[in-house]
């Protein structure tokens, strides 16, 4: 089992359905659904584009609870976009981490261990789609931004996680990551 | 995505919690927290030597809910132990299959999808304990079975799988393991 000592730099969550840019906040309560009121929150889920094994539609197991992304990646991602900073909030993102190269190469079923005793487990990485892209877009006022977005991110965009031991994730703390 | 026809050979439940050996049925139905009156059921699970980064104890999510083992991997073992067969019921199984080389080796988030549309990811490979090589000793009558188990069984003692998509799954069918 390997252990990595990383920085939880912001925690975000977004009550609202009809958009995915969240906002941060001093702390998140994670039970087995992923953040209560979070759009994304949910013991179940419907099957989309990325599960075509089933009908679309399909009720099936949330695994896709919080979306984690890392400074590192945000300011690759930006610096590939020729634009000054890529924020966690146009992403999605759940939590912002620093501390760890290379966040959406983590490997499914590492962990996420909080001092609070919680933990997530890693789903894989998060394709890059062109939502946050429109947001970027229209923020910097670049019409190719969308397109672009979506390749450059490609393998830059961070994780997805469902949550193994509920409790509380504080910002501005540290954290482990444990790849067994 | 590899896609691989396999055949459901077996599936099979216990619901005495004081015992892991299964029996055979025509057909299991399982849920979110795996099948619904067998001892490994449940959305949530105590943490024991296995999360270790948790204090035992702990609740935490169920990814144990169903163990799978298949018909080369039960003969492999049987032939490494020299005894003439290793039956799926003294493993704890929940399926066996057939059709599929080193099924162990079958890589966390592999799923595999049934005919009723049902669906489960595979969470890890199940390393062997005393708990089955005991039973397999009781059988034989072969004291030295119990710890020669452990040992020839590593590696090939089948996976631990969490339900992805409710349904049916019934015996004598033919599947598919998807591999991302």
């Amino acid at each position: 089992m390997q252990k990595f000592d990383i920085n939880i730099e912001a925690v975000l969550m977004t009550p609202d359905p009809n958009s995915f840019v969240t906002a941060s906040l001093e702390s998140i309560e994670v039970d087995l659904g992923g953040i209560p009121n979070d759009r994304h929150y949910g013991l179940l889920r419907c099957a989309d584009v990325r599960q075509k094994f089933y009908p679309k539609g399909t009720l099936i197991a949330n695994r896709r609870q919080l979306t984690v992304v890392s400074v590192e990646e945000c300011a690759e991602i930006a610096a590939r976009l020729g634009v000054p900073k890529i924020l966690p909030e146009w992403l999605g993102a759940n939590m912002l981490i620093s501390g760890y190269p290379d966040l959406t190469l983590l490997p499914q079923g590492a962990r996420f261990i909080f001092t609070s005793g919680a933990g997530l487990i890693c789903e894989g990485d998060n394709p890059p789609c062109l939502g946050p892209g429109k947001i970027i877009e229209a923020f910097y006022v670049q019409p190719e931004l969308k397109a672009r977005f979506v390749a450059e991110a490609d393998n830059r965009r961070g994780i997805v996680c469902s949550v193994e031991c509920p409790g509380i994730i504080t910002n501005k703390q540290k954290a482990q990551i444990l790849i067994p």
